[in-house]
Formats: structure tokens, sequence, C-alpha cells
């Protein structure tokens, strides 16, 4: 503590976030700074090896100017046991189960700790980058990627929940006639708003001989980029989307009261494609219901700034107030 | 403090539940026992009138031994701001805007807190009617009666939310191209399967000619009363609710991470009639997906029991710990 007080720069943390496409790994200081930063693309499948390899070199890196690397976090989606260490149910990301804490520590040697990918977020975005005499004491972040997931602070602490699985809403039913869902539902949120469903209907609508101008194997961003250039299919996607996301977005203001949505994720990159759209369905239904004008009263809906990664960011942070937890004899914030 | 430690039992609290049907009202003493109770209909468009004139009586009649009421508890829908006191848009009450609590004041002469009805019926529940042990340290209660909302407990803490709007479930799309709600806006759960809406259901049937042994007047109660005696165009319109009432559980089990639901409200006094396809439905997701069944792992989806006025004993309980937040200077538990 007495080095840490002298030279706050050399006690560094790592995080890292993984995602269904990309992984993004950030250094910063005790005093939540950013040193360091680096994103690529997810080796599916190889969870571990690739946490692993980037860790390693991100900390002897790190520490050639004799810094310190005290804690490593660890963001990523599924069903995260932040107690534990374990990760299960990561369907966007081929594993199964895994013990990801205690694998890292054995193999980099530092204290390491998980916690969901959009939680971790949230939690960033809610202590650094919120001011709650205008934001309030809530946040959800709604990632919107390969997968969909929201992170939650309400009332000024994040939500866990059982088995640390509030914050699910990609499978909550956004269309019950809807396609099947790679969580073995049928008609989840992620099933027809997340990046992957929204080029499954671009390719769906041009096997049916839908004139467009996208392409058989258009991305979700290759959507939306025709969607601002006038195709009427890609429109009809973007629209049919941003309804989903919208009535999503009340849900969670409705269900816990939340005043700021974050949107992040792959699919955010489209920026106002996808923003506008959905401001215009809030706007309408406040116009139409004065409670969900009373819900939404004073609430931000935006986007996730780019330069934030604020998954990896978040993992970090809850690093160091967890090994600051463990040097308190355990006492938690939770 | 000195009187209510010799004789805990004269040191009194009477809490009342407005709903949009009926409204009951209870005094319970320092151990949460249960002294009396009554319930009446409610007099919709004279909320303070009504409430007033049963507190009234019911002050008078608990002190006649001695005893003394230390302050009032009122458990009601809508937007309940529990630290001013004040209710909004309790659409279902006929009542816009009400300075509450301080006319309670004003006319009874004793401390009044507010709160919303199923948020109250939740705290209740998770304090007196939970093992954390067994039940985790969440629970959320689904009141279906004249409107839809959930109170809800996670991580061990009632969620209030910006203005208090934590649980209005009600108002979350069940249904896209639904009836207009009460609200304003179009397929609202509560527009689809409230009270109201299932006779509804039944009463637009009949006027398009369906046959059915139920009357065009008929209520909700009627509707699941000639489901059991296997009259089909009941079973289809209480099917149709179980599974928009599963749906929103899922929802809220995913959403924010609940283990135990308890269902109540008017037209929980269906019983099994309304709970058995509602665990029908969650089976069957259980069955589908990991994901589902991670989610509700150990959940347990009950009714409430009939003998538990939990709105009102909920309020009672919450303007006791009020009463002890004030002579504490004001520390809440919030």
């Amino acid at each position: 503590m007495i080095n840490a007080i002298e030279a706050p720069t050399t006690s560094l943390v790592v995080g890292i976030d993984v995602g269904g496409t990309k992984t993004a790994l950030v250094v910063t200081d005790g005093a939540d700074r950013l040193l360091d930063e680096r994103v690529v693309a997810t080796q599916r499948g190889h969870l571990a090896e690739q946490v692993v390899a980037m860790l390693r070199t991100a900390v002897e890196q790190a520490e050639v100017g004799g810094a310190h690397v005290d804690a490593i976090g660890i963001a990523l989606p599924g069903q995260v046991d932040s107690e534990s260490g374990k990760v299960r149910l990561a369907v966007n990301l081929g594993a199964p189960e895994l013990p990801l804490a205690s694998l890292v520590e054995r193999e980099i040697g530092r204290p390491c700790f998980v916690e969901h990918d959009a939680r971790a977020a949230a939690i960033w975005l809610y202590q650094h980058k919120s001011d709650p005499s205008t934001n309030g004491r809530s946040l959800a972040y709604l990632s919107v990627g390969t997968g969909i997931s929201a992170g939650i602070v309400v009332d000024g602490r994040p939500l866990y929940g059982s088995g640390g699985l509030a914050g699910e809403v990609g499978h909550v039913v956004a269309d019950p006639d809807g396609p099947l869902c790679v969580c073995g539902m049928r008609g989840c949120l992620e099933a027809v708003a997340a990046g992957p469903a929204i080029a499954r209907q671009a390719t769906d609508a041009i096997a049916e001989g839908r004139q467009t101008s996208l392409k058989a194997n258009a991305t979700a961003a290759d959507v939306f980029r025709a969607g601002t250039e006038g195709d009427e299919l890609a429109l009809e996607i973007t629209g049919r989307v941003a309804g989903h996301l919208a009535r999503a977005i009340r849900a969670l203001v409705l269900t816990v009261g939340v005043k700021r949505i974050v949107i992040g994720g792959g699919v955010a990159a489209a920026g106002d494609a996808l923003l506008e759209p959905i401001h215009g369905r809030i706007a309408g239904e406040r116009a139409a219901s004065p409670l969900v004008e009373a819900a939404f009263d004073g609430a931000t809906v935006e986007l996730l700034s780019p330069q934030w990664e604020a998954g990896a960011r978040g993992a970090a942070a809850i690093a160091r107030q967890r090994i600051g937890v463990t040097q308190r004899e355990g006492v938690g914030d939770r």
C-alpha cells in the first residue's frame, strides 16, 4: 500500500473483454487511466488459450518499465459466477463450462476475477461516465452484438440476481412466432435483433427473390449501410430491429426503473442508423401513454462512445475493486 | 421506546392496500402479528375519502383498549413516491395525482407512508415468508388483478428505480398487435392478461357467435371456472393468458434474476386453473433451452396464499420500519 501511494502508476490492472466477434484488452493504472489497449478477432472454441496468450503478452509488456500488474479482470458473456470464477452457457463462444479465473491465476500468477461483460460495462459507465445528479442512480447497458444482454445498475447498485443471471434480456421473448434461437427457444430478442439475426433476415429475403442492393452474404453493418442509402429491404429490416430494441428498452425502463440506457456491442457501430429509429419508436410511445412518458421522463437512450472499451475497462475496474476487497479481508461491495 | 419494550402489543400500525376492486386493511403489532383485518369493495374515484374513513374507524377501534397506533402504511398502484408520499398515474383507481400521505397525516394525526402495492407485498413476503437459504435473496411478487404490476426484491433489496417506477411490467408489450391498454399503448401485458382483459376476451368471442357456456357478462373468475368444466372457449382464453404470464415471468427471471415468483391479485383466486398452465409453459421452455433451465433451476412459481393480505401487511411493515428510521434520525434502509 505504501508503494501504491508513492507511485500510483506502477500498480496496474489488465482488463479483457471476450466477445463473440472481437476481444479487447486494456491496461489501466490506479486512477483508471488507460495506458494500453488492443483489439483482436475472437478465436471461437479457443477461449482459454487465446485469453491466456493475450494476458501473458500484456503482463510482460506492461511490467517492462518496473510497473506491476496486480490483478486481471475478464468480462465475458454467458452465466458468469463472479464468486467462483466459473463461466457457463457462453453459447456464442462455444464454451460450455470453464473455471476461467482459477485457470488464468495458475497460468499467469495474478489474482483473476470474472464478470459478465454487459454488467462490467454497466458498472464502469455508472462509476466513471455518469453523473448521478443528471443521470439518476441507475443505468442499463444494452449490448447488441453476436448476442444480446444487459448490465443493470439500479438504486446505485449493480444487479446480479441468483446465479448472476440478471440481465439476460436477449432471451426474453420478442416474437412468439419468431425463429429458433441458439439457446433452444423460439423468438428470443437475440434471435430477431442481434447481428447474426439481422444478417439472416437479409439473406432469407434475398433467397425469396426480394429486390435489394444487398448481397447474399450481407452483414448487419451492410444492412444498416444499405438502409441509409435508401434500400427498401434494408430499411424494412432495420425498422423491425429498431422496434424490437425499443420494446426491449421500454421493458427495461418499466421493469427496473432505469433512466439512462447505453447501447453498445457490434451492432451499435451502425450509429444513427440504429439510434434514430429507436428514438422515433420511443417518442411515439411517450406521446401515446402518460405512463410511458413518466417512465421515460428525463431518460436518455444513447450509443456507447466508440472510444470506450467499456467491457474491458469495467473488468479492469472490478479487478481493482476486488483486490482492494481482498486486502480488506473479504468485505465485498456486493 | 421503554413503553414499547414493556408492552410490545400496545404499539400498533395500520396497513391498508387499495386495489382496483377491493381494499384491505390490517392492524398489526410490533412483532408483525395480525390483530385485525377487513376487506371492502373499493369506491373508485373516492380514494382519499374511503381511505380516511376506513383509517379513522380502524384507529379508533384499535386504541379502545389503551393501545396506540404509531403509524399508517398505505399500499396502492400507480407511480408511488415513497419519499414525498405522493401518488400519480393510478390509472385503475381514477386518481391522477394525490399527496396522500400528507392528507392522511392531517386527517388522522399519525405518520403515514405510502408504497407501491406490489412492492409492499414483495417486501413483506421477502422479509416474513421467505427463507434465503432455500429461496435465495430475491423474490418477485406479480400482482394480476384489475391491473398487472410486480414488486421485486433482488440481491436482498427491494428495487425502486427512478421515480419508483420499477416493477411496472403490466405495460411491457406482450402482443404488439394486441388491444389498446388503459395506459394509452397497444398490446401491454395488462391489456391481454389482467382481469378485465380476460373478461373482455370472453365477451368479444360471444359477440362473434362462439359456442360457450359463458354468459356475455362473464368475469375472469367465470372464465377460469368454465375452463375447469371443459368449456373450449374458456380453455382457449385461459391458455393464452397463461402463455402471456409465463412469458412475463420468464422475462422477470431473466432480467432481474429472481428465483421465487409469487402470483397474487384477484386473478390468482382462480388457483390451479391459472397456475397449472403457467407451470406447463415454463416446463416446456426449460426442456427446450439450457439457458432457461439454468435461469429457472431451483425456482418456484407459486400463488399467494389466500390468507395473506400481503399488500396491506407490507404497508404496515414498511410504516413500522419508517418510524424506526425517523427515530434513528432519517437513516433509511433504501
